[in-house]
């Protein structure tokens, strides 16, 4: 009875040792809204607006429920050209990120940097990221 | 001695478990390169392209060490607008991706979909992933 229960349970643990260890997994997030939005600002105010960007994106993802993803880049042969791409669980989820303190502070933060803003919202087709 | 050792094992399994459960936390990627893709698509097609798409994703996120992420969405009010978002840990691994067969099959599936395609390099300010 010991070595079958120990064996059971070592068993157990082998599997979630595999689990999390193994090969390289697609996992896929698991939302049903995607904010695309396209910003202009004077390249000059690039590392200053990565820094407000990033400060909201990391507040969001990790205390909004709704809020699964938050990416920023500029495009490489034109730094002041933004795109934002952030998941959520559904509209409703992006809508309260709106309403946030960090939102808030991003935004008036950046105000006075961005020349021009568009929103675009979408539907996600797949959403996938290594584990 | 039975019961010590169950103990002991289960405890290890209940720190196993919260440590997967607790908290949420903004796992950041570690990509230096994004690709930004924007197509368009006769909307009639969504879902063969979406089923083309998907498949390149999951092997290219599942087999390639360089590809990070892998993300398309289609425009709510414009379904037969798409945009690709993959993350790459740099250059390179994203000219990797376009000469694997799982890209080349997407490619020759999709070819008579695709009316436009803009392919625009970008550079990471900020990739983060709920964890």
């Amino acid at each position: 009875m010991f070595n079958r229960t120990m064996g059971a349970l070592l068993f157990g643990v082998a599997i979630l040792a595999v689990s999390s260890n193994g090969p390289a997994i697609a996992e896929e997030i698991k939302g049903n809204f995607v904010l695309v939005a396209e910003l202009e600002i004077d390249p000059s105010n690039l590392e200053k607006f990565t820094a407000a960007a990033k400060e909201d994106g990391e507040t969001a993802v990790r205390v909004e429920p709704g809020c699964l993803a938050f990416n920023v880049v500029y495009e490489k042969d034109n730094p002041g050209h933004i795109r934002f791409f952030e998941v959520y669980t559904d509209p409703d989820a992006f809508k309260a990120h709106l309403e946030t303190a960090h939102f808030k502070k991003y935004a008036a933060v950046t105000k006075d940097m961005v020349k021009s803003r568009k929103r675009i919202d979408s539907v996600p087709m797949t959403l996938l990221v290594k584990k």
